[in-house]
């Protein structure tokens, strides 16, 4: 498979853009680095004119986009999520990729959906939102004035996928983000059953913690499920213990 | 020296640029990435409150910016002078840089100012304004929609600056624009006295060509004497011979 194929996976999710005009010049800037497919959450009304006038030829692209209230809904099927904001939040992730690293993880990501999440003109992406991504991109930018403008970000980032990615990759095929995050959730109650968690959030800490890298590790349906075996016998060992043989 | 060194030698040449906003725009996109050197080409007049909407804490970019009639003016003391276009003209250049390329050749140049040129929105550059400047740059693009909007084409050749440089090249000395060109102009003209050209356009093609070259190379003021030299030395050979050993 080849370069166009590989691009056609990724969706730039924009989450609640206040201004119509900065969807357009980012369905401009997807185009002209041959990716098409936009996710718009949130519930604005935009308007149209603002939009068309700077998308020009890629208007298409706005006609297309797909609309969700939550961005839970628009991450649903993803193989990988990456959270695009110089913050790393409360939730820090344990990494944050730069545009070309993350062609780079793009390019090796076996089958399926993959998505680019884009935060607020006025404030970007909130801290819950960055923890349900499994991953962070950060662009490099001056310590004088930081601050990009929406398109522009969009616009650094699909350049770097577009020059970056030749190919599609060929064998591997991991399963959703979706299905790591049941994965971690049976993991992280399995270890709740045995008293693993002292403090009220370590529990919700752990699973987002697992579900990243479940995600990150790209892993197949047989391999998710010898992991969460893995907790599960686990806990079922200890509960075992605790009961009958604990002295 | 630093990042910040290199990256204070490096001026965005933008000519006729059509719309104010896009200015604005632009020298945002440019502080991001640590440039703040801007020149205009041309005798617009912009619309003030346009370019500060976009500008926004890169105002003092445009408030610093440069005006000059003629990009020729605007180049002058240049030790490396890039037009960033897709079109090769008909002076075709011998080689276009990718933005990384550029970065690297940018890096790898020694003392003295670097201008990089865009054109206006509408048609870019003309044949004559890339014929001023001794290399390419071109984005790679789809095909299905080429055409970057001018501040996004600055972000993307601005971020691969920011991001491959990272320190400033020591020793190298090369002689600016202005001193090729003289060169080049007395090699083509030492050519022109053997009767080298044979067409019209000639003699205009190869001083261009070998200008070109000279700036590529980054030549020292020692070696372009050196160049000289070979050039005029060798149309007095020629001369001689032709007068008195000719058969």
């Amino acid at each position: 498979m080849d370069q166009q194929t590989n691009l056609d996976r990724i969706q730039i999710v924009l989450v609640d853009t206040q201004d119509g005009a900065n969807i357009g010049a980012t369905c401009r800037a997807m185009k002209t680095m041959g990716i098409t497919h936009l996710a718009l959450v949130g519930n604005r009304e935009y308007d149209e004119n603002r939009v068309r006038t700077l998308a020009l030829h890629a208007s298409d692209v706005w006609e297309q986009a797909k609309r969700f209230p939550l961005l839970k809904e628009a991450l649903s099927g993803s193989v990988l999520s990456v959270a695009a904001t110089r913050r790393r939040g409360k939730f820090r992730k344990h990494s944050s990729l730069n545009p070309t690293q993350l062609a780079e993880v793009v390019q090796k990501t076996g089958d399926g959906l993959i998505s680019i999440v884009f935060g607020r003109e006025s404030d970007g992406l909130t801290d819950d939102e960055v923890a349900m991504c499994s991953q962070v991109v950060t662009i490099p930018t001056s310590d004088q004035f930081p601050s990009l403008n929406l398109s522009q970000a969009v616009q650094i980032i699909t350049y770097c996928l577009y020059d970056t990615i030749k190919t599609y990759p060929e064998g591997a095929n991991p399963v959703t983000q979706d299905r790591c995050e049941e994965a971690a959730l049976k993991a992280s109650e399995a270890l709740d059953e045995i008293g693993y968690f002292k403090l009220g959030q370590e529990k919700l800490w752990t699973f987002r913690f697992l579900r990243d890298v479940f995600v990150r590790s790209a892993l197949t349906e047989s391999e998710i499920q010898k992991m969460e075996k893995v907790f599960v016998k686990m806990a079922r060992i200890k509960a075992y213990k605790n009961t009958d043989y604990d002295e």
